[in-house]
């Protein structure tokens, strides 16, 4: 995994400061997700042989479903376990997973235990599959004496859960991701594995970027404060959405933020490209390539009549194609003196998934310790919640 | 379908302006997406009874896809053939759609003729199902006397063309969208009257509105440049991508933009609510509520020990949740004074769903002309295009 930083930069001060504040979070153990490494190893021996079930289903939202649905786009293959997400109180969209799912095994995950459209999507679950106490077909991820797992433990269901310092958008390598990637017959150790080298290799100084960037991005918020992520692959679309949540629950505080926005190459170069190349600038881009992609895809070389003018790609792979327009709109953007920054990845390997999602978990709690605010709560949405109670 | 302003605005020569910008390129005959309700109706009786297929593929990006996408994700039922869109170089995307489908009826899709992802795309899908000339399983959808057009007449296939001034971002009323959408079995005469109705209704005065907003984000592009739609259902998930190129495409240039982020709600107040309620502002918030999903699906009245707090929707539907969260976000964010508007629609039947297109392509109009800008081209994305050819 590489990471380019196409931008001049340096204060040694600040990125000193963004270093050990990750170090003295780290080693003061008060922010829980940088030992999930460790501490999720426990949920590896877990073995769902012993159920009877033919899909995965998992109903959460926002920390809760993000992350485990980005690795299984990225990871899924035709001896995985379909995984489906009951992530949101749209009644069709509601009906139309449920029609599709006949004996799922069910794991109900809400952080706090209560939240409202996660507990609402479980009680139609639980009368449209007739479940009891006891089943063993359902099984609830929470933190420890939340409403929820005192539930499980009333309907004596398993539960898993969540450390109490792990905030729900750095959860996915907790309980809440590793537990359902397994059920579906994904075994993520080496995602772990991933996620404890990037971190061991940041703190023995050899990730020494992500300090450059984050004081980049913190030093410079208000000239620069949108992030634009252009990812060059569909199977990156879901991670998309994770890192839109983790930067944006995170860094939107106090009268600050870097706003998220996540794109996806090639296909949002026809969308969104023009307006970084014309508009008002201000935003900081990062491009995140892979590599390889499983064995390539072949463009075949056929000669169409009047498509004369689309040949000079015939032979090539599709991942030359894709890579290869990602080095395109990177170089125009550059053109623009936007600062940019690059994570080529070799392959979409746990190991790899793994250290990019602790890559973006540390980059943001380093640029939110430079911003000086409170990275891991999000006091901005209690006020919603109060409005809709008084609704109903 | 009801369009809600909560923010005070006047300004009678801008928004007669925008009026009369629209009327002129009506009028003209120049700008032709305003003419697809009509022009498009020849396409309603072309008849795929004759031809064998069980699924319709999609090869096309950008605006030959995004568009198309929006309506199926929303329309599509249980007799609705499955459309697949093959819109990237991923590799991996394209094998894992190829290997789902077995018999199709195929759609190349671009508007120049010769997008290069378009036509690698479809060099690959010709050698996997070994195409020949003739193939009644094969049309093009294409500016007339393009490249594609003429490989279509030379290999006998048939060709469906695109008006010449009709954009692709703004042609799916055009064939690009109403002949796929026939093909999987969806009739879209309603779509094309219900963007003939709100076409008609605004050149009578009679949705305002429009004006009114158009010429609020342009006269304040430099305190807001970031449009926020927040859209309260799955199912319009590609309706925001779709909505995202179309300002963004047309909306980033001459050193101007207003920049267009979506989110899907209620998934996304548990991402991006937090930065909306305490990041740096300088945004205008776009709602869309849908007031009825077809039958209503309710919450079970069932109380769980220990999960009674989540008891206060118990017996509501889904439909009041999801809404009443919409509701609560927006008062929420009125409190943080954002200029905030509310699009609310009766039910996502072809005919509101063709008002609601047709209301934003307007709406992009509008805000170009004010903007004094070219709505309709995008000079900024060639340069990529050289760098790509260079690259093999």
């Amino acid at each position: 995994m590489k990471f380019n930083l196409y931008f001049e930069y340096e204060n040694k001060t600040k990125e000193n400061e963004a270093f050990f504040n990750l170090l003295k979070e780290f080693e003061s153990g008060k922010i829980g997700y940088y030992h999930l490494p460790e501490s999720s190893l426990e949920f590896l021996n877990k073995d769902f042989s012993n159920i009877d079930y033919d899909e995965v289903m998992v109903i959460g939202i926002g920390g809760s479903s993000l992350g485990t649905k980005a690795i299984y786009e990225m990871i899924k293959d035709k001896n995985t376990k379909p995984i489906f997400f009951l992530e949101n109180p749209d009644p069709i969209d509601i009906k139309r997973k449920l029609s599709k799912i006949k004996k799922p095994l069910i794991f109900v995950i809400s952080k706090s235990g209560k939240t409202i459209e996660t507990i609402s999507i479980f009680k139609k679950v639980l009368a449209h599959f007739d479940l009891k106490p006891n089943s063993k077909n359902l099984k609830v991820i929470t933190d420890k004496n939340s409403p929820l797992d005192k539930f499980a433990t009333s309907w004596k269901l398993d539960a898993f859960h969540i450390p109490k310092n792990v905030g729900g958008r750095f959860s996915v390598l907790s309980a809440v991701g590793i537990v359902p990637l397994l059920a579906a017959g994904i075994y993520p150790k080496n995602l772990l594995l991933g996620a404890k080298e990037f971190r061991d290799n940041f703190f023995e100084k050899k990730e020494w970027h992500l300090c450059k960037k984050a004081a980049f991005y913190a030093e410079n918020y208000k000239e620069y404060p949108i992030n634009v992520l252009f990812a060059y692959s569909t199977l990156l679309n879901s991670f998309k959405e994770w890192y839109v949540q983790l930067f944006g629950e995170s860094l939107g505080k106090n009268g600050k933020e870097i706003m998220p926005v996540g794109h996806i190459g090639s296909i949002d170069q026809h969308s969104f490209l023009q307006l970084l190349m014309e508009g008002m600038g201000r935003k900081t881009i990062t491009f995140i390539k892979v590599n390889s992609f499983e064995t390539p895809l072949i463009i075949p070389d056929i000669k169409l009549p009047y498509l004369e003018a689309t040949d000079f790609v015939n032979g090539a792979s599709f991942e030359e194609l894709i890579n290869k327009e990602c080095e395109a709109t990177k170089e125009a953007l550059l053109a623009k003196e936007y600062p940019i920054d690059e994570i080529t990845i070799d392959d979409l390997s746990l190991k790899n998934i793994g250290k990019l999602i602790m890559y973006y978990e540390m980059l943001t709690s380093a640029i939110g310790s430079l911003l000086e605010i409170n990275t891991y709560n999000q006091p901005g949405v209690e006020l919603g919640k109060t409005i809709l109670r008084n609704k109903f």
